[in-house]
């Protein structure tokens, strides 16, 4: 019988995640999209307005187009007068021009006529007969929206890497931009091992379990951005996972869970020493420690407990930061709440801890169930990690919690 | 020429939210969908375990499955010492019994073996020559995950309702459950009216825009857990927006922009009218004045204003929560972060006031270009919701920023 070797040297979380962070890469890859499936995808170009918007000049207000100098001196008890000459509706603009003494009826966001420099509200005019009676003054350009205010032609208005959110895409729509060119979303690999692991949905037999990891690591890297890609599950032979890895390397990150624990069963550890080479196994976090990470063929390849429990702490932990970097959206966080503690806390670990907590009335309760309990997690609202050197939380002392989205 | 005809009562921003929340349903159509499609879905049945997980009394530790008094009284100095039988491997259990005296190798996570009630962890035993020396006692159910410990069969485990975030795939996939019943995402109708407003991506002639609404309004939806499905522009023509208007009221939510402004072309209000009922037309927010909400035939209509900026505003404070209702979604409330103003802002508006900011080093600056400017809210990281009542936020005041995402 083999005998089970202890782990190498644990190194700290903080330590373990700059690792991963420094060896997997932002996609390079682009794609041309419709600016309807644009909306959280990251844009891959500075793009330049090929138009100005507004592309003419045009009424901000609902009133009537003057000459500016018509106005001057009106008030209510004396007001001025125009010539009413016709009107301009949105998608049909006046033609003609207003002169000294005229004005014409205008709707917001219609072009100004020719001549006219400037909008009298609504409110402050009384048409009668043909005629306007203005009863305050306006300034040249007073409630127009000259062309090119909001974007002038040329300009670079959003920078490659832009995230996009509604507004970002109202100005490729403003742009008349149909389709826009975006990073694709970095594919990830991911493979359950285990003999005992068995495929949702099929018969399960005595001494096995359905596989839970590659739903949930799917379910990660969906949240962050990235596009999972199932290798299924392949049992504990040397063999089989190193054919399994080797084809999944045509992505761009590679996520297997189980395999990487102290058993007599060491499989991942040996075989990514062989195909490359292994950064760190073993990390001081609880859950999770059996967590590894590697290169093959330059390609990060990240092992993940097989406990499902410490393989979903830890694709929050390092999965999740990894995905974000790969999509070009690293600063986009996720939701953090600060309440306080319900009760104290003491850890005696000596590993930062992913703790697992309902918040009830505003308060933080430790939600643990038992180790390895999917509800542990299921039944929790989010998590507090507890650093390594802090090893107690009193009661009421505020924490910030990590929602589990 | 018609009249331009002035709004009818204002309402509050509260008061209309109110009425739009009052107004739309949660939806009730469910549909069967894989677990691997599930993340950000809503379960639509209380979801009952058909087994127990763990489905078997398993180890929790690497180690030696023994008799617990086999153990009692063990130390480093005088080790207790068991005949080892051989070994459990995941997916391959010993199908053998342990006797007193007896143990065997077993693996985390492997099923216990007859005969055998706790395991000893690997760290403290030494193996030599068929035996095994344990070093430390331990107590009956030590290191082991009885059957059903985290998950009882017939636990009601889920309940509708339940939004389904990375740990509730965990749990589907834990009790091999391949699809799950959601509620399918409410459909939006969106149309875009006006005859100045041309379709992204055709060309434009004087006077005429492209058509961002529908775009800002597609991705607002989609962002909310809805599912946009939109009818196009229509040009300002009272039958043609009514026959349009009537082919979209299948779905759920119908919204509009445009149309609802006090121009001469105040056409929305008046289908409404026809149709159905205007429940409020015109609400204190600045900017956003001409929204209106109704039901026609019992779905809710929701016309924002034509300007991009005004629309894309409402339909944060509007759509947003309407959407998140139907999709019951209601808690999942959009990221806030709290910091200092940067400067002192006062507003004289009378109305409630959707302030876009940027935040640099920690603090809130106005992002304000001017009425209308998409970019006024595409460069923006946020936006403040300043109350009617309230003047002025001082420099250093922390203020509420919710992130426009």
């Amino acid at each position: 019988m083999k005998r089970m070797s202890p782990f190498r040297k644990l190194i700290s979380y903080e330590e373990a995640k700059k690792i991963v962070l420094e060896n997997v890469k932002p996609v390079e890859q682009t794609e041309e999209i419709s600016i309807d499936e644009a909306y959280e995808r990251v844009l891959a170009e500075d793009l330049t307005a090929k138009i100005s918007v507004p592309p003419f000049d045009r009424a901000a207000m609902d009133g009537y187009a003057v000459k500016a100098e018509d106005t001057y001196g009106a008030s209510r008890f004396k007001p001025k007068k125009l010539k009413l000459l016709g009107a301009a509706y949105p998608g049909k603009p006046f033609n003609g021009k207003v002169g000294r003494g005229e004005c014409i009826q205008i709707a917001t966001g219609c072009p100004m006529p020719a001549g006219a420099n400037a909008v009298v509200m609504v409110e402050n005019t009384q048409e009668r007969e043909g005629f306007v009676e203005i009863y305050k003054p306006v300034y040249p350009i007073a409630n127009v929206a000259p062309k090119g205010e909001d974007i002038e032609k040329g300009d670079k208005i959003l920078k490659a890497g832009t995230y996009l959110t509604p507004p970002k895409i109202g100005v490729l729509a403003a742009l008349g931009e149909k389709t826009v060119k975006v990073y694709v979303k970095p594919n990830v690999s991911i493979i359950s091992t285990g003999t005992e692991i068995k495929e949702v949905g099929s018969k399960i037999e005595e001494g096995e379990i359905y596989d839970i990891n590659s739903h949930t690591l799917s379910a990660v890297v969906m949240a962050n951005g990235g596009s999972p890609v199932r290798y299924g599950i392949i049992p504990d032979s040397y063999e089989e996972l190193k054919l399994g890895i080797k084809k999944s390397l045509k992505n761009d990150l590679i996520v297997l869970s189980g395999g990487s624990s102290v058993g007599t069963r060491d499989l991942l550890y040996n075989i990514i020493e062989e195909l490359g080479e292994v950064l760190f196994h073993g990390v001081q976090v609880k859950p999770g420690k059996p967590t590894l990470f590697g290169l093959i063929q330059g390609k990060p390849v990240l092992g993940m407990p097989g406990y499902p429990t410490s393989c979903l702490s830890n694709a929050y932990l390092f999965l999740a930061p990894a995905v974000r970097k790969m999509a070009r959206i690293p600063e986009r966080e996720p939701k953090k709440v600060k309440v306080k503690m319900g009760h104290r806390f003491a850890s005696s670990s000596g590993r930062a801890q992913f703790l697992t907590v309902k918040i009830r009335d505003g308060k933080a309760y430790q939600a643990f169930k038992e180790s390895g309990a999917i509800t542990s997690m299921s039944e929790a609202d989010g998590y507090i990690l507890v650093p390594v050197n802090a090893d107690v939380i009193e009661e009421g002392e505020e924490v910030a919690v990590t929602l589990l989205e």
